[in-house]
């Protein structure tokens, strides 16, 4: 469910209410008295359920795993608090405890934040790095994903003017691995092509604007390749992604934050999916923030809610196949 | 007609061979012989005819001011040199003289390389740099425009790690100006909505990723919101694009080449133009070079061309108004 003072609640309802008896065997893990109360307010007429592990989804309705029961006075849209940060991470926690017990296949994540997750007493800078903690996981990556683009990033959260020194020729052959092996196992694509973005306008036009495309960007590539990847690049930024949205490319990696955030958010912007790459467990997310603004306006989309329940559950479904084949 | 052995003359001949009886009133100043060869080679049955200036254009032809008569043995196709690039720099620099005496409005080029003006002598980096000397401008800029997207650039060709430094107040401040100059004058927008991008993801997210945004952009924001524009930013880059393709903004002020380039290319891929901000003389250009790799063989496409004659017409057209009003 998310943070339960964000927008996780309403989306959750709308995706159930709009999918109606074709939802998937979805639980929700959260909060009853919030979900009724959501509900009410925005006058969806869903059935919400209890739902206990082990039991079989009845579709058609709403079954929530209830594990907190946040007084109305203490629960107010856009004001997390110590009471809904706690009740917020037991959410996460149970979620990977039910997975490991095999009750659950794998989990959708509606958003959290880091303040919300501070006023509770955890550090965690956010969503991933806590389940990555709670999985054992010391390598994992993010992936944005959609009907057509999807991109992986070697640098994420720090200013542009640091991206340059952070590349490595480990870092970038690290992530086209785990994107490679994300493509294989979980998006069931026997051979994926992999695009890799240069850093500098027209990928350095031969060094002449930057030469981290010679020094770090192709041999890493050089490398993945040994390794038996179809890796190509680097390419210019500028076009590399209209190649790849026309089908080229099963996923593009990128050197920075905004280089694929800027058009995956251009074609995707409502319908994008954040995977985990490298959990031990299947895990999506909505693209968004728990958007405090607007959240019980009943005006946020449930598109990237939509999108990311389909995605978890292909991703489960190839996991499986894989597992049967390995078996 | 730019390069004579690059795509120029079959893009030229395709737009005319389209276009038909619809042609807006344009001539070629390029080669005769060239074109002539080029029509026969791609089976384009069009009438090329002389042109001289002072001449009514006639519709349905491709008239042609002939500046050059390259030999077919000199001149072959993705081979540039000496007497291909004095013949096409002849064309512009006669492009400009005829534009100065009032007998052509405006101009339109197709790709030049910078390999083959230097073959000619000439040490310009890129046909604008040309231009902007020819025409005595000191203060110009390059504006990528399509139907969807209008982006400007603050830095260009530089490495990403020198673009932090290259920013300054006053080339944010200046890029607003002549932005919102060319909106308004240009493009007949009478209150220009300018979104700036920030630097940095999330647009520095308050200072923890980079500090560009609060120490630059943001005081350049305000400086030109003093002078009269109506300018907003800085904007976390990765949603700007999607908010100015869906209407909210009439261009956006990149801080570097991709984060303008990633976005518009995705979205124009094949229908962008180029257009130099800040000359006295209206000048637009195709968005892709001269593409030697398949120059001759009839498969560029002139889509770019097509937006790059009707942006240029519009611009003239807007111009010539705003002159009689004030005259």
């Amino acid at each position: 469910m998310g943070c339960p003072v964000g927008v996780g609640p309403e989306i959750l309802l709308r995706y159930f209410a709009e999918a109606g008896d074709n939802a998937c065997a979805a639980v929700v893990l959260g909060d009853s008295g919030v979900l009724h109360r959501c509900a009410m307010q925005l006058g969806l007429e869903v059935g919400i359920v209890d739902w206990q592990p082990g039991q079989e989804v009845v579709p058609g309705v709403v079954p929530v795993l209830s594990l907190s029961n946040l007084a109305e006075t203490e629960c107010r849209w856009g004001q997390p608090n110590k009471q809904t940060g706690l009740a917020m991470a037991n959410y996460i926690e149970e979620a990977v405890r039910l997975i490991g017990e095999g009750a659950l296949a794998g989990m959708v994540t509606c958003p959290i934040a880091k303040s919300a997750l501070k006023a509770a007493g955890y550090s965690y800078p956010g969503h991933t790095e806590m389940l990555a903690e709670l999985t054992g996981c010391a390598d994992f990556a993010m992936m944005l994903a959609g009907e057509r683009l999807r991109v992986t990033l070697v640098t994420i959260h720090c200013a542009l003017d640091e991206v340059s020194s952070r590349l490595s020729v480990a870092a970038v052959d690290r992530l086209i691995n785990i994107t490679g092996c994300a493509l294989r196992d979980d998006f069931g694509i026997s051979t994926p092509r992999i695009a890799v973005a240069g850093l500098n306008p027209h990928a350095g036009e031969g060094g002449m604007f930057g030469d981290e495309e010679g020094k770090v960007i192709a041999p890493a590539i050089e490398k993945a390749r040994a390794e038996g990847w179809q890796v190509t690049g680097p390419f210019p930024p500028d076009t590399v992604f209209f190649k790849a949205a026309a089908g080229d490319f099963d996923a593009v990696v990128c050197m920075y934050h905004d280089q694929g955030l800027i058009p995956f958010k251009l074609l995707h912007f409502a319908d994008g999916v954040n995977v985990t790459l490298g959990l031990s467990i299947v895990r999506t997310s909505v693209d968004h923030g728990t958007a405090y603004d607007i959240a019980g306006k009943g005006i946020a989309s449930q598109e990237s809610l939509v999108a990311a329940v389909e995605l978890a559950t292909r991703i489960i479904g190839n996991r499986q196949r894989l597992k049967g084949r390995k078996v």
